[in-house]
This record gives structure tokens, sequence and C-alpha cells, in this order.
């Protein structure tokens, strides 16, 4: 067997998420079950870098699976594009990973989300599951200057889900901005590794800065009280995408 | 009644094009069946600036009508967004035009297309239906310099639709630019009118030059013979989308 890097990328709305579930189809059943039949039928594991949550997009996600040896790049990329079909994930670039200690998700050093708001009064008529619609005026400066204020290394209790599992509460943000763009309002986020939820509670916090709801020293108390409670609702899934992961060497160099 | 100008924004997917058809449901059908809902019942007739084919998408599409005078901007956008559901049509601004000589096909003096290339091995898994797929590479420096062929006024007989119904097949083409934007090559093209399909028809014949079939001067060849049968295939609807229309005065000056 070798291990195999792939990027993929999937629209979010017709998933439970990355994880496989019991309650419904996830990326990564239908990608294990598409990558079975190069492996005689046996379901090969599956790792991710991001386990992106139901309604969450990837145009970037990148995913480890150990495939038979003797295949390609080429023919591993259209035979699972082949065999995904007509699921709404594709397989965008293959890599063969010759170090077996290469991982998905412990050897990314970089993930970048991009959630989008849609703000402006009428609902998106093209891009409905892709946005969060929001119909009261944003104000994208005082958001980025409150943006700011959670830029860096912090304790984000306050912005993780309660379920999440990671043992630190503290990470690093290496950039977080906002920027209007016509009725959209866009806010990349960089860091190394993100809490469960993390960037749809600070899109939920910038948004209650945006409308004036709060003051921009308000996310401060917020982060500084260290209690999910402190800090706003958590953002819907339609605005968030995985849109790259980074590796200290990028596997997929040379391909798009 | 006032005459409104609306600028609305669908999911070309969803219909049979702009314009009533008996094989299927139209976007003018539905935005006047919504309209009605404001007139006591009465369908009132509406005109658009550009009779957009199935499968094609607008942003930016300027639509007249006719509505009673005691309707404000806000009711009127409000009430057509709310009686327009659940149909992937969105009025985005609306306004009231004074000038009853005012048409919003005839006052234009600018429309501006874009059309989507998807260049990768990989059939899109967010994107199916906006863009057209294309595994071939293209050369997009190839591709701009073919296009600049086109740019300026001449006879487009080679580049219009047997069916179309214009008197005169000479149009100007103000600008015809292709840039790569990592796997998606994004052609725009700006006139003050365009002919049936001819967006469409001069993408299909950049397609050629992009992957290599066609030299460039094959490109002026097709445009000096004024014979449609010269010129390349049309490129399918999916790709373009009608981005904006140009009137002497903004009738929507200060909305978004």
């Amino acid at each position: 067997m070798t291990r195999f890097a792939l990027k993929i990328e999937y629209d979010g709305r017709r998933f439970v998420g990355w994880q496989r579930q019991s309650n419904g189809v996830s990326v990564q059943q239908v990608l294990e079950q598409a990558a079975a039949k190069l492996c005689d039928g046996v379901i090969p594991a599956s790792v991710a870098a991001g386990r992106t949550d139901a309604g969450v997009h990837a145009e970037g996600q990148v995913v480890q699976i150990d495939l038979p040896a003797r295949l390609t790049v080429r023919a591993v990329r259209d035979a699972l594009n082949f065999h995904l079909q007509p699921h709404a994930v594709a397989v965008v670039a293959v890599a063969i990973v010759s170090d077996l200690d290469w991982s998905a998700r412990f050897s990314a050093i970089g993930r970048e989300y991009r959630y989008v708001i849609l703000n402006r009064a009428a609902r998106p008529a093209i891009a409905a599951g892709f946005v969060w619609h929001v119909k009261s005026p944003l104000n994208a400066h005082a958001m980025q200057r409150a943006a700011n204020i959670l830029v860096g290394r912090h304790d984000f209790t306050s912005f993780r889900a309660s379920a999440c599992q990671a043992a630190s509460p503290v990470r690093t943000l290496d950039r977080l901005d906002v920027r209007q763009c016509g009725p959209q309002i866009i806010i990349e986020a960089s860091a190394r590794s993100f809490l469960h939820h993390q960037v749809r509670n600070i899109v939920g916090s910038l948004k209650l800065v945006g409308d004036g709801h709060w003051t921009e020293t308000r996310v401060a108390e917020a982060l500084a009280a260290r209690d999910r409670a402190a800090a706003g609702p958590t953002a819907p899934p339609d605005g968030l995408t995985l849109l790259s992961v980074r590796y200290p060497q990028d596997p997929f160099a040379g391909q798009q």
C-alpha cells in the first residue's frame, strides 16, 4: 500500500459533515466507499486535516488514504472522481506521500477558512447555502477593528464549542481579515489549528459588533472572560469554507 | 401606476430563460406572478434589459414594471421578495423611474457579462451549473490575444445565432478580457448590446484557441467570413452571468 494525499472540494449542504455518523451521509463515507472500488471492495480508512461540520464547505480539504501501490496519482484522481458520482465531492489533486509518518491532520501547520455574510435586504437567489444572510447593515470597519483584538495567541475558551475535545483552549490566530465586497462581507481566518466552532463563534460575535449591538471592547471582554456564554452566538455553517491546508512541504506542489 | 426599475438576481438553472415560454417556468413569469399580488391579481407586463437564455444566470439584470403609485421602493422590494419564494429569483434593488419614456431595454447603454470556465480534470463539486467544465489545459494568454481581435466595431455575423432577430449584425465590443484565477478562466465582455448567443459563441471559439486547436489568426478569419459556420461551437449556458446593465443615469444610485 502507498499513502496518498488528496485535495478535495465538497458542497457541505449535502452532508452531515466530514466525519462518519449514523444520522446521515458524510464526506468521509462517500470518499471511502469510492476508494473501496480501488481496493477490491475493502474500505480503506481516511483522515482529514479538518473535521468540517454539517453544512460547512471545502475547496481545499486535505485527506490521507492508503491505496494499492500500483496506482498512479492520475489514476487515483480519475477513478475516485468517477466513483464519487453523483455525490458533490471532487478530488482536485492527488500526491504520493513517501514519508509514512506524514499525517494529513497532524503534519498540517496552517489552515485557512473563509466565511461569507450576504449583507442586504434580499435573500440570496444564487448563493443560498453558501452565505449567512444578514439583513441589518453591518459596519465592516468596526468588525475589522474587533477582529484585530482576537489576532495572536489567546485562550479562546469563550469561542469554542462546549463539545470541543481539544486538550488546550489556547490557539494562535495568525490572521483575521474582514473586507467588504459589494453586498458581501468576507472574513478570512488563518491559524495552525482551530478549536471546534471557533471561526463560527468568532463570526457570531463580529456580527454583533457590525450591527452595533456590541462595542469593539465587548469582544475583548468576551475573550478575557474565558466563558462561552460571554461571546456571541454561533454563526450558521452555510457561510464557512475550508479554503486550504498548509504543510512544511506542499504535497501538491506543481499541481493546481 | 408608476414605473419601477428592478435590479434582480437569479439562478438560471431553474428557468427556461428570462422570457415567458410554453415549455417551462421563466423568470419573467414568476416575477410577474409575484407582482400581480401587488396589483389586485392583474398580471403586469415586465421588460428586461437582456433576454437571457435557459441556464444563463443574472446578478444584475434590470427590469421595468408598472405598479400602483402608492407603493414605496422598499415595499416593492420586500413584497416581491416575499411572493417570489420559493423561486430562485431575488429583487436586490428597486427605483422609481419618473421618465415614462425610460425603458429597461432601450435606454440601456451598456451590458456586462461574465463567463467562467473551470479548467481542471476534476468536475465541479461546488460550482456545477455555474461553470463550463473543460478538462484539457487552456492557455489564457493565447485566448486573450485572440479576444483582442474581436474588440471594437465589427460585423459579428459569424458569432450570432441563426435565430438572432437583430436588424444589424454590427456591434461594438468595448471590452473582452480573459484572466486566469486558479483553476478558473474568467472572460468578461462589455458592449452597448449583444447579439443572440454572441458571448457564448465567442467563448466557444476562444476555447478552441486556448486548447491549441485554433491559432489566433483563425479567429480573425472566422470574424471576416461573416458566416456562423466559420466560428466555433456555442459554449454551454452554465458559465454565463449577466453582471450589470448601464444607463445614462444609474436608476439605483446610492443603493448597492
